[in-house]
């Protein structure tokens, strides 16, 4: 009677990209996306002297590079052994530099899991106590480039274990962390940089129906690093673009051995019409004793111009896709949104640097998704980004230490 | 009733390599590719004398290496929907030397697509207008290596815009590129280089028999090229061997900042015999103004000893693989092939360097495809590289700037 | 009446990791693992002297990396035409350093192979014919690391042609092979290494029955190298962890251009206890004439606590995996394994090298597998490394040469 009982065979889900394939509780699906940007920088420095740092200047140009291109896996052994690994394939290296993320290959998501109903445990090289925006994938966020406290901060991912407990509209999740994977280990004889960090974030209004989204996000996380052996601390913000120069920044000089920063968050959505903030702190010590200081925040503004709403996980405490409610291969515009940002991070009181100061930046996007898994999005960013200390001997009045930057950026996105 | 109608479940199409799997629309199929080559190299100068650079004589040697191993996928979010990504995985890379090609990463097609019935456009990296040759996959590509003109000229893929129009028997195509993704992009403050291309062609002979193919195919290509802030254009043509050193050249001195190349294609095929033919012309000018001219051409001959004719495709204008008509795994012989061609560039009226010159190449082949998806290749090439100016203080006559190359080459691939 | 027979449709086979798609017999699987390694380290050189090279004294830390993270297929075109392609992805790398290893891109076996009932031929990147150890997968190797003997010998994978012939409990092997296609083929003016290897393996006592095996193992290997115009080659040891420094090792004064080795295996296995045993024995011979020797040997003991037995193929000659009895899906505790190892490796009789000397280590181990494809492993490795030559001046009766290395390794693993 036994051998009577055969297990039904494996099916492949219905297509939502790549196909999922299931046997009982065992999953797998293949996964990547590929984000090709093309960019106009042009940064003024509010003189043409040729007493100005050229970097100032030359940063003037047109170029086209791979943003990101992933490809992974992602699966379930039992319906509590789960795992996902996200290889990020970079075309465009320039060298094996961990250290500036410009490798030829690194991990995004890189964990095995083991989730229950309402808990989770996670090894490997993830994201889970990270800040909202950070949480949120690079195919959803709003911009082309997350804010600059995210990016100055250091967020991103790390590996090491960590622990979530969640509900329908609140998560709770701490880790302990090494370094990242990405991270170059040339040097064994070195103990690596570790970290600790938290996250709590609570929907107290979510409702969603067939019209739309009612929200309301609260979120508060902290991190506590100390860089061990590995390179110190540097806090250095882009003019909203993916790559080249930084003008505000704590330089090496100011670079702190540990640091800790607490966040805060608050995002809503009702229909169409949504916004999202984040504040960030942050507190660090030089080798040299010397306490520094920065803070930062941005507000984004969305309009969704056919409708849709951003979908919102819960229990992860993130924005996900927002899904077309007339794609255009059923004869509809597709989702067509507009959004705004203020950005703005205080890098004055980092120590003595030379290049300590403030950067403010307005940016202004269109995005279109004519079919879910395709969005193309169009980026228009304009940072000041002013210095406190004037280095350069140029003539009285002339803010020489002030650069502006105007960027437009343009991307082709799909995901499977 | 609607929710009477279910729509039927993904399903798996008959394997041919990998599998594709379908869900109405919707499609997906991983992709891949391994050569292995084996080569020996011989060079000669004609002279045994110290005073010969020893890059010449030196260039004697047996080696094994990935040519090319690939791993992507290819879908569709619906009928006109469509991408494809193939990442270039190199595992002998001697650095992330994106100007030579040899990075550990890179990407071949990546572009997403919006197709329709007569008409395509194409964003991203993608080679849709270039000459036939290149077009021709490197799977389905006669020899080991294209043709000098094809690879000094710099034709291959870059990421941009690009249009097609088709028939069953013509296409025409524009294209509006940058540079590659590949192409290191370590300083944002330049402009990149930029193109403009398009391709047409046409067969007014193409019928498809059990028995057979005749054909004749006619095409033109023209690139407007100019280099922006980049590199400048040099070209460098290798004895058909696909790694090592360049004899005959033009040098930095000599480099181009804009060129403009023609194109032209003829190609045909009776059955067990086919030919292709193509000249390509190129003017550029250096950054001193000095105007500088180079063409070239190549002539292949194909006999399929076991009757098989190359497979055409009319809407792309390229050659597609050899399927035997009797694979080994069915008692037959697979399919046997022989292959010869004529190669030739002049390089000599690339202003003033000294390494400019002509190179003329034969070479012979033995392609073997015990089943579709397996191929070994055995090439033979004989490269005369003639410099025009004598740069070594040897004895009188004794042609030292002249060189010999004799290149054998064993190919071990498949591709799912 | 042809057209009436319908070939079946393809079919997905029951999961086992990541799905199989079959077609008649045709095959298709994508194929990866990720192994995340934290460990601390510490290195004492016996003397707390400035006077001692920092390289001893500094090696203590604690670091996270990935050891091992690979993605890719593994197919079949008919039953005889098969290949597989495994894809090395080093987020960690510290640059495309081929010679250590340590690029962002390399292929474990990466071969096309032509497979009867009971012969094989392979062609491409494989390692069929190197000893037990290293035929055994890094994903069932009983500890983190393998053998010094087979790591300082330079076993593993290569890129050639090999023959086996196969029974139920014993095979033979013999390869012609060139370098690794993982190294850099920068210079292509010098002939590759090459080599010539053989190995046998038979089991006389090979019995399975559902509560365990019994099991007894022999094998002989031999390889003959020859460096060609490569580097010559070292014997460097670690202390049984997988990056870092090496303080027993031949400096590059007693390298050798060729060598010979012979290996000797014998393992057994009664249902839950089992044991390896290998010993090596090398000469080489310096460009100078100088003859140099080495051996070395290892013995595990393995004791599965949960009673299951290690899976033997006797076909390959190899160990498999340790499948759980009671996955803790099913309520049991998984397997539970007790491992230990002495290691030793002399190479005294290396020329005059100053860091040559013997190294002797025990190694103890826990592993957890909680479900198929799933493994926890906790490694303790004390490892004495003592030089012939004491080439700093401390105090006398201080033995500065010897070092005394303690590693702490604890991995998670994955694969699917």
């Amino acid at each position: 009677a036994a051998h009577a009982q055969t297990p039904p065979p494996p099916t492949i889900q219905p297509m939502n990209g790549a196909p999922e394939i299931r046997d009982g509780e065992q999953r797998f699906k293949v996964r990547g996306r590929l984000q090709y940007d093309v960019y106009s920088n042009e940064w003024d420095a509010g003189v043409d002297s040729p007493l100005v740092s050229p970097s100032v200047d030359a940063e003037d140009g047109s170029r086209s590079y791979v943003r990101r291109a992933f490809l992974g896996v992602q699966g379930r052994f039992s319906d509590n052994w789960r795992y996902k690994v996200d290889f990020v394939l970079n075309p465009g290296a320039s060298g094996d530099d961990a250290t500036t993320g410009d490798a030829a290959v690194a991990v995004d998501d890189a964990y095995l899991e083991y989730a229950g109903d309402f808990f989770s445990v996670v090894i490997g090289e993830n994201n889970v106590t990270a800040p909202l925006e950070d949480r949120t994938s690079s195919l959803d966020i709003p911009f082309l480039e997350r804010s600059s406290i995210i990016n100055a901060y250091g967020y991103g991912r790390a590996a090491g274990v960590a622990g979530l407990v969640t509900g329908a509209n609140w998560m709770a999740a701490i880790g302990v962390y090494g370094d990242s994977l990405n991270n170059s280990d040339s040097n064994f004889a070195n103990s690596e940089q570790t970290s600790i960090s938290g996250r709590f974030t609570w929907a107290p209004i979510f409702e969603t129906s067939p019209d739309g989204v009612t929200l309301l996000h609260l979120g508060v996380s902290a991190r506590q690093r100390y860089n061990g052996d590995d390179a110190l601390f540097r806090y250095r913000p882009r003019p909203l673009n993916g790559r080249g120069s930084r003008w505000v920044e704590s330089s090496s000089g100011s670079a702190t051995q540990d640091d800790l920063s607490y966040g805060f968050e608050v995002a809503g959505q009702w229909n169409a019409f949504g916004f999202t903030g984040e504040y960030i702190t942050l507190e660090g010590e030089t080798p040299a004793g010397v306490q520094v200081e920065s803070d930062g925040y941005y507000v984004d503004l969305t309009w969704s111009l056919t409708g849709e709403a951003r979908s919102y996980r819960g229990n992860q405490g993130s924005f996900g896709p927002v899904v077309p409610h007339n794609p255009v291969t059923e004869g509809g515009w597709g989702h067509w949104g507009l959004i705004a940002r203020y950005d703005f991070i205080d890098l004055s009181d980092i120590d003595a640097g030379t290049a300590r100061g403030e950067q403010t930046a307005y940016a202004f996007g269109v995005n279109w998704v004519p079919i879910d898994h395709v969005r193309f999005m169009l980026n228009y960013a304009s940072t000041e980004m002013d210095r406190v200390v004037n280095t350069f001997p140029v003539a009285p009045g002339i803010s020489a230490p002030d650069a502006e930057a105007d960027v437009i950026s343009l991307r082709t996105q799909f995901d499977f």
